[in-house]
């Protein structure tokens, strides 16, 4: 299946090694950045390293309004932003959108880094607040971007790990994970889930520096390509 | 190295099955309950699941007052509790004393596991505020009761995640995870990361659901024997 997919943030670290590996598996990717001039350079460098592996791919480069507006899907790789401007300046272009926030709201003290407090629980519930014609989802938060961007790295061994509360978009950002690291993502649950996945980003940046590593999660004992039939509409009235 | 390590929900599920692997690892164990008698009917019962496989381990039972004056290092395998009178009953018993902190406050609802609010952050640091004399430590929240429970279940490919504010306590959790898994703890960092290890069993609770399954976590790329050096207190203060 291939799709549209635009990542905001397009020129940051995780979002151009992102949109490496889903340009790699066959999507039209359009990179959003606030200076269009700088995501058409990074699309064009994405390309050339796709190129030199035998791969012609689609990568493109536009302003944060254009990409949205292109997506079918549009990944939020954008830093956190307490006011949600950048976001909010968007709503009509992402209406009707899959979003997935990748969004991770850290910071850093003495004592090491750490999730940081928001008003909405959570980044992603921030994101839905602020775009309810979109149907959001967040994943990909535990990634570490040099070993995405590392095209001969094998990711097959670590979850992305995958919440919202519409049940067909987890669905589509599992078989998108897949696309990004070979395995499909694990379903977590509802949205809210994501005030756990995003400040879990804080406990591996922990590991990472104790162990001098790039550390990655995998949940133990599940199989990603075997859910449990989803619960009818009816049975969840009645749970 | 075998010390005296006191279980206080020692008859709860977990409580119980991290006593028979530590019993087994040859510690003695005295199980806590508020009820003397069902701690030492307990007590009895591990024996004889333990004598059954050839070990011949030393557990005890006794009511928590009596249990935490016992141990070198205890275990809080106690349910979540708000106002926290059952740790605020044992600070003379728990004073200097190492304590880990297995609490979960979750709670259940129509979408799912979550964690609950808690006031000082985290339970582990909810505890650390009731216990100033105590030092207080974090761990053993992800591992599956019944998982832990048989004794012929492999647990050396998960990890079990330890966090608090004293290195060395965090360097003795680490080696009491390995006499419960056969794998040394994972190190991610002070105490207040209990934020997020607490609610990422809720987390893990909906992935067994979707997946049917006792699902743990590993940190990928990590090898909990080889941490890099702990930094310096002099290093620390520059850094």
């Amino acid at each position: 299946m291939s799709d549209t997919i635009a990542v905001l943030g397009g020129t940051g670290a995780l979002g151009r090694a992102l949109a490496l590996r889903l340009a790699r598996a066959g999507h039209l990717v359009v990179l959003g950045s606030r200076d269009a001039e700088r995501a058409r350079a990074s699309a064009a460098e994405l390309r050339e390293t796709l190129s030199a592996t035998g791969v012609d791919a689609r990568v493109d480069g536009e302003a944060n309004a254009g990409a949205a507006s292109a997506g079918e899907i549009v990944l939020l790789a954008t830093p956190w932003d307490e006011c949600g401007a950048s976001i909010t300046a968007l709503t009509g272009e992402l209406a009707g959108r899959l979003v997935v926030s990748c969004i991770n709201p850290l910071g850093f003290d003495a004592k090491g880094p750490h999730g940081i407090a928001v008003a909405e629980g959570s980044a992603a519930e921030q994101v839905a607040a602020l775009l309810p014609a979109s149907t959001v989802t967040a994943a990909f938060h535990h990634l570490s971007a040099p070993s995405v961007a590392d095209l001969d790295n094998d990711l097959s061994g670590e979850d992305v790990l995958v919440c919202g509360d519409d049940a067909a978009a987890r669905a589509r950002v599992v078989q998108l994970a897949a696309d990004v690291t070979g395995r499909p993502g694990v379903e977590v649950g509802a949205l809210r889930q994501a005030r756990v996945l995003e400040p879990f980003t804080a406990v591996i940046i922990a590991v990472n520096k104790r162990y001098r590593t790039r550390a990655g999660v995998l949940m133990t004992h599940v199989d990603p390509a075997r859910p449990a039939p989803a619960p009818k509409a009816a049975a969840q009235a009645h749970a």
